[in-house]
């Protein structure tokens, strides 16, 4: 199982009583025998390292990668948080998660490559482990017609199929950090591997929920 | 400058004279002080293993993974015909890369990353390396508005933007070695960096032509 | 246990059912709580891009180390037919090697070093992991007097000496990819160390055969 | 030149103006033939990240690591400040650093290795580079009798041998990211290599003054 | 529990038997579910590569390097000796070291970072481990107030406070590969987190019984 | 052109009057603009290490292992007296040297990979470089028919071909660390690459007069 984790969760200064009840869900997820891997994101730190490269004239590959090391440092914190049920460093490559994945009870990493934002990294360990559900806990809870922080009138989806999906987003523009929901890229790997995944409100809470299967956020599906 | 270079060219049997023409294209290309960054496809060798991985049930992730190493070696074989003049290894990370610009006129990689096609790899190495130009060379001699070697009515395109361009692409699925003339990710990198970019038919006559730029092929452009 | 595999195995196009039929053997032979290390040649493919390296100029080194690279693409493939029963990735040196006997039932690798045909390389893989026996699963059904391909009167042996074996094939040329039954390297690791050594015709049954101590092929003995 | 940079100049919101007149500087440096290498410091993000860390109950050496993570994103934005006159990437050891000082007339590094603050790890650098002067530009003006920002009466020093200023520091606990003027073991660096060092405070203007060998801030001597 | 070796044991020409003898008291710690981690140290072959780099003038982190490259292959005889119970490789990394850790129960490592003396790096080991105890095993039974090979009159210690060792070992200079029965920097570690340490004469006998709580050699106390 | 230089070398006490009297031939070679390529020996301090391996029944590998270790501590030594005229760190596989040769005027490396004596390496390391000659400069003044140091009798060739020294040698045990003048590997990659080559006494007045031309020592040729 693969839980995609806002950025947002490690908003300075970080909350050591989040942190351990985000730990304690993951502990308990593991008692059913599924091994959860976590993605972290790199939230409104990274989103500052990215400002300043922007500021100095940086090209996006440079933007993506100082983004993709703060998720690395909000990986960290979570393994921290999860002691010795975590594997004790964060895979940095497809290879490293893979090992990884023979050790220990739960893996957590940041982002991976220039290029994927966390959710389309996300995605793809969800692909490359066979996951059984990919969860996407983010800032918003599940996907609207809109930037529901922008547009009050904003519909929120129960379900929305990944063509619908695709079409939605592919409208915004592309840039290190911004608000990703879910990009171009990731929608294309869920329908290439029919990933069943579920978009919901970042809370301990509703990834348990998920995780047992309640109809919360959005669900993306499929189709023929 | 990147080319991204046509995996069609590493066809076994591989045509020693080939190899060579191009290496004299890459090395005339150097004389004016322009640094050519040259990204190799994988072709129907990675093809072929792409398809066993496939057959045996493997994930799109690993899929990827074994047509990045395929592409590698055709990496390499480039590297062997530019002698002294290229970077003696093949770059496997963008550091690598950065490190690799430092120390040597010609630099040629493969893929990079799963999840990305060669052709998002090499829009990826242009905004990294801040590119003057983007040159794709492909196995058709342009973007055409339908793929030209099923419909034979489709229409070529002297220039096409990114959101078109966008558009005629993100119909078709994703799949690891399909045809891919260029992928969501690419345009959208593309578009983010305003890169100048050309779609032309792979021969080192044409990419001299394009390097001196001659308007062949499809050039893309970016709308404000 | 460590088993050569011949590149032969992995000839494209590469049938999916033979490597399924090589795992089953593989997997069927951890049940005795014996844990085999599969080397795969690089076969045709290897040769191909070694020839493009000779007609390109190359020196044999790095002839060398693109059949290595090759090998590991064939050892990636045996890995994914293989599953969750192999270590993931494919050894890259001794250490990995090492590291990776601690984790899983099955290790798969390629080559590791140029200079080392793949055959010394399972020779050094038997050494360093104390192997109770090294099977060179290969082309032809044995040690011959001479190469059974072109000489049809060329003579099996049941049993050959390290001394006998080594003067057989210390007459014929070194170069990458070439017919390498066993090279003097190989016969002489096997000497230092002792290594209990069967030559057999590369097919599961025979491997299989040969793990249950059955009499085929031709039996390497070293003597004092 | 070895010049140790505050972790200050790295708080955000930061000024892209600061930085690229740090790199205005740094680039001038270089005119007289002299290659500096600069380390960052980790600064208030660094800090927060250790805080985190230690209200999870982790150790200090896994506190040092994060911090030691952080600087290293702070030396990435001199980096992209100083475009293509610094190596393109934050060396990670002192072989990297060894490597990169092969190529590029500045590098920048953060912090090396746990148990090490970035003023040691400045001073460790300083001697493998054969540094001829070690620039210690921090938050206060030179080094004080007390810490300045607590005790109003502390005095100011002009120079300080090294065993003075060694029994100055070592009567403060030592705990990643804290308050450290100089740690022990930056000092006994400095005294076992004979390194000519100043602490000055942390501006362009200051940093190209004692580049030029003016007496500011506090210098830092070795008796026999 | 951190075990630091004096390189006095690996002396050549080493004995096997010693070797042999220390496997013995590691693997039979390992029965209490306890996991040692052992810190080799160099000994006099390191000093002679010491000597060796700094009559060619050498700076003291190269001298330092050499030191931990010596001590490494100390500990990979020990790893020899150990056999599989012991993790196959020396780490060279606190990361390396937090992998193995979930592997195998005896991890052997030598020197990590130059700065570090062994002793420093066991300090840090301990910590990152969160080792119960510490055992310094060293060529002297204890800490004594002055160097008991030169001053007959030196007193030991059967208890030190961190503060009292920290200023009898601060007044001696640093320099790599001297006599450090304790640096500072590893006084401060065990100070910073009160770590249980004691310091004994280097035998398997004295070892065991250290692991056991007797009351050998000195123990080093953190006062409030 | 690459020079193998003797473990004998090494052996401690090291002569730093020595090491530099052969540092400042190699400088002297560099100034005709060829570039020499040092492969150091391991010596007597490989043997003692090796010894103890195989007193505690260690396998061949790992003993290969270990001398390739101690032959790159003695490379490091090498590194130090030549200060910023070579390399600054010891290239540990062909890439690595493939990368050092982009960027400094002498490089030095140990032994590369097990099975290899550093004699193998040096031919390997000649074959990759293209070198213009390779001179083996060993313990013995040439090639002899038997072993000099045993057999009063034995008569020194002025040249041999490499059949003829193929045969020779091969008649020996191969043991990690023994007496190797030339291994059977490092003939067979001399005679497939056509490399010219001298044997002779390692001195520095006998390497300076090797690069000139001079008919001392053996001279190994290749015969159609």
């Amino acid at each position: 199982m693969v839980i995609k984790l806002s950025g947002s969760v490690f908003e300075p200064p970080v909350d050591a009583n989040l942190i351990s009840s985000f730990c304690k869900t993951f502990k308990s997820i593991t008692k059913d025998k599924v091994q959860p891997i976590i993605v972290a994101g790199g939230g409104s730190v990274a989103r500052n390292y990215i400002k300043i490269l922007r500021d100095l004239g940086s090209d996006g590959t440079t933007q993506d990668e100082i983004g993709i090391a703060v998720s690395r440092l909000n990986a960290k914190i979570m393994i921290q948080g999860l002691k010795d049920k975590a594997f004790p460093t964060v895979p940095a490559s497809m290879d490293e998660l893979s090992m990884a994945l023979c050790s220990k009870p739960i893996i957590v990493l940041g982002g991976l490559y220039p290029g994927h934002s966390t959710n389309a990294t996300a995605a793809l360990v969800a692909e490359k482990s066979n996951a059984c559900l990919f969860i996407n806990a983010t800032d918003v809870d599940g996907v609207y017609s809109d930037d529901p922080r922008i547009n009050k009138k904003a519909k929120k989806f129960d379900q929305i199929d990944t063509k619908s999906l695709f079409d939605l987003i592919s409208k915004s523009p592309m840039s290190a950090g911004a608000y990703d929901l879910m990009d171009p890229l990731s929608v294309k790997i869920i329908e290439r591997s029919r990933i069943k995944t579920r978009v919901i409100l970042c809370t301990p809470e509703n990834i348990l929920a998920a995780t047992k299967g309640h109809h919360i956020g959005t669900e993306i599906i499929v189709r023929e």
